[in-house]
């Protein structure tokens, strides 16, 4: 085996790298770079601009915990939009559910979605087998603004770091869209980025503070992400009436039978249980 | 500044780096290779053997999480036992609690505690400081064996992983002895590993098996540690008679007016409330 390795910088001066096994894809899309490499611990994983978007090993958690939460506050929902999520692991994970009826996934870079089906099919499976999803290659921000009002009773913004393409999903009218376009019990769930690394603090309160402006109820939930910076990340959860503790229908939930591999329904609660730090992070925000 | 980098592996094919401003102590104890160094991000942090064992930025989180638990399910606790915890951080957050009348320390590697007094005062500012404190340089399981049934109300073993020195801190024949040193009310944390990378889950489900075997109540807890492999990091909970969560005591804990950077009486609940893949890890140990 050669020597060659992964690498992403967490800080100026903290750095997290993978033994590569094999470089299996690389391309420059319109959008961004995109890598598909393989490896002994993570199997085989993804990074678009050289960050880790996700690996085989660890992404059962990022999907668990975007999609099920939502599900078990809610588990009428029937109509969902993902933002991004090209990769297919979210799409994946709502379609388990047989009351949902339709999903759409609004991906700007058709590329990441081809590459993954070729190259990633444990996350891409149900791109191309389910009659219940449609695929879209435009911009989220401009999907959201032609879309008529209360079209969705969930969004999901499975999205990068705000740099780059991902940029306009973190914007205030983006959020203004998606709360425009939900039903009246609608719930949003975005990436909430990680509240350790100070650039990544200061973009998660940035995603507070207008998450908080938009929506009557807006709350932070956390997950242990091994393969991103600091194992510490979050999702937001922004909703017109439901609030994700107290209107938590874990029975219902449970009844449906569904596993998973990280998410249960006491976790669903301690997940939104933050530490004081992060707490305040976000009261200031 | 130089191009020097500390590295752990945090598996035969990952690896976490952290880029060092200047290498400030390096010496062969009797025990084991003990270096302190200084970064930009994480200001001055120890290794032992090569391990990360804590950093000034992140330090607060470990420390908050293996003390202030039991304390709030118990503000009674008065005499405490650390078994390790040679960085003092421990001890700094237990003498805290003005109703501790006495703290032993048991630190196999005298070492340690003295590097961290020049070092690293952050954590040890209270090893010479505090009345209540006794240092003792021996072994743990020596410690443990000597001491009379019932002494203690609390045990916080703070050691190393299960390799060299902290080995026999993980054994079958340490656990009876805590139990019985322990006084009827009596609780027993414990560093307990990780649930992600295979060694580390390995040691998790070793240290549950022989914890669940000798104490009525054993659970485990998590939080987020950025500077340890994956940043999913455990506790054990053991004790002879209180269930951490229903025996809580919020509000006398609130009461007390002691400011903490991570822990809080809500988060002490979620962290609880473990991933899918950990509780099945936990049950089969």
């Amino acid at each position: 085996m050669t020597d060659c390795w992964f690498t992403e910088m967490h800080e100026h001066d903290a750095k997290f790298s993978i033994q590569v096994t094999e470089h299996l894809y690389s391309e420059k899309s319109p959008y961004q770079q995109i890598e598909v490499y393989d490896s002994k611990t993570f199997g085989r994983f993804l990074t678009l601009d050289g960050f880790m978007m996700l690996t085989e090993k660890d992404e059962f958690i990022y999907h668990d915990m975007i999609s099920h939460v939502a599900m078990a506050v809610n588990p009428d929902i029937k109509r969902i939009l993902i933002i991004g999520g090209g990769d297919g692991g979210t799409a994946r994970e709502v379609l388990r559910y047989d009351t949902v009826e339709k999903v759409d996934l609004v991906e700007i870079d058709e590329r990441v979605v081809r590459v993954c089906q070729k190259y990633l099919p444990q996350t891409a499976c149900k791109l191309d087998s389910d009659p219940r999803l449609r695929l879209y290659f435009e911009d989220g921000l401009h999907f959201v603004q032609e879309m008529p009002n209360q079209s969705y009773d969930l969004i999901l913004v499975d999205s990068t770091d705000p740099i780059g393409p991902g940029e306009g999903l973190f914007s205030y009218a983006f959020y203004q869209h998606c709360k425009r376009i939900l039903s009246e019990d609608g719930i949003l769930i975005n990436q909430h980025e990680s509240p350790y690394y100070p650039k990544d603090a200061y973009e998660m309160r940035r995603s507070h503070s207008k998450l908080k402006a938009t929506f009557p109820i807006a709350m932070v939930y956390q997950f242990h992400m091994p393969t991103y910076p600091s194992g510490h990340w979050l999702f937001g959860f922004a909703s017109k009436k439901y609030d994700p503790i107290k209107d938590l229908q874990a029975d219902r939930w449970n009844g449906l039978g569904l596993y998973t591999h990280y998410y249960n329904t006491d976790l669903h609660k301690g997940a939104f249980m933050l530490p004081t730090y992060v707490k305040e992070g976000l009261n200031n925000a």
